[in-house]
């Protein structure tokens, strides 16, 4: 698949299919992540590959934790009025209560020693990493969304995985075959988020 | 181009042409970028295309102060002391005294406020967006390479060119005609970083 069609179509996927994932590919689309960028061409990044139930409804429980923690209550109800986020809220809503479900869970690990990471913006390290993941999984057809709400549980899920306390978990890639169409993203207009020369200097394209 | 031909062959590019880049192009990596997700896709980024002469000039300084201050003395002894490394290091060396004279420079700048960047972890917001610029240059033919160094001064540089205090620059890329070739990038086997089950658990592909 043509990279810039992998991006314009990479929308979120939130609901998948029961179907199994072949090893083959999550090899594939973890083959992908392991070409991008990092500092110093340090790839302090592991990538864990969950697909034990039992381990699944744990990190679920977790999710759905940060998931309510961030976007229960009265977030909920302002969401749901608006009928352009709403349709995304409930499927999200969704993930958040099946995510065990989902055939394969990806955890990208950083390492968090030792280099200057107080300069060097350690996302830098790991997300263009994850960005390759989901990319790849696009082009063979395969869902994903970019999750981080695991995290407000992350010792926690670094104890149940083994994790060792100098990495740490920063994102969670759910992977399985879509249960609804990718189909092009919806985003802000490029000409207003560039600007020429200094903040605030648009031009038309 | 196919997307995982771009990834396996985005090489990092730190020396170019001199040769003008053509705005269409500049749009055109910069619309790629904002196709990236965001959570809740709030697209917190914004994209600033510098190639004033006296501009870049100043930021050139404010890197090549990174530069020295991470990679200058004992470091580079050691660094030109390894073969693998040496090569690296001289272009990355190469890089940082001549960064002005770069065509294009452009800088990846995300919103600090006012969202639960606390579990969130705010490098997701932005580098899915600059590895998307990385691989549409590379799809047409442009080289880059993701930096980080000019944030030792990035107060300084957010003053340079206008950015608001509740901006940050994460990441500065060099844009321009590759005045060395793409190729094979050089990466750790998949199988020895990517863990089944559990941390450390790896397998044969």
């Amino acid at each position: 698949m043509d990279v810039l069609e992998a991006m314009y179509t990479l929308r979120a996927i939130r609901r998948f299919k029961p179907d199994p994932v072949p090893d083959e590919l999550v090899w594939k689309v973890l083959e992908a992540a392991t070409k991008a960028p990092s500092g110093g061409n340090r790839q302090p990044w592991r990538f864990l590959v969950v697909r034990d139930p039992e381990t699944k409804r744990r990190i679920g429980e977790f999710y759905l934790e940060g998931w309510e923690r961030f976007y229960g209550g009265a977030a909920r109800e302002q969401m749901l009025q608006d009928p352009a986020r709403a349709r995304i809220y409930r499927s999200a809503d969704h993930l958040a209560r099946h995510l065990a479900e989902v055939p394969v869970l990806i955890i990208a690990c950083l390492r968090t020693t030792p280099w200057p990471v107080t300069t060097s913006e350690r996302g830098s390290y790991i997300f263009p990493a994850v960005q390759n993941l989901l990319l790849a999984a696009r082009a063979l057809g395969l869902g994903t969304v970019l999750t981080t709400l695991h995290r407000v549980r992350e010792k926690e899920v670094r104890e149940l995985l083994g994790v060792p306390d100098d990495w740490e978990t920063m994102a969670l890639v759910p992977l399985g075959w879509p249960a609804v169409p990718f189909g092009p993203v919806r985003r802000l207009p490029v000409e207003e988020v560039v600007y020429w020369e200094r903040w605030g200097e648009t031009r038309s394209r």
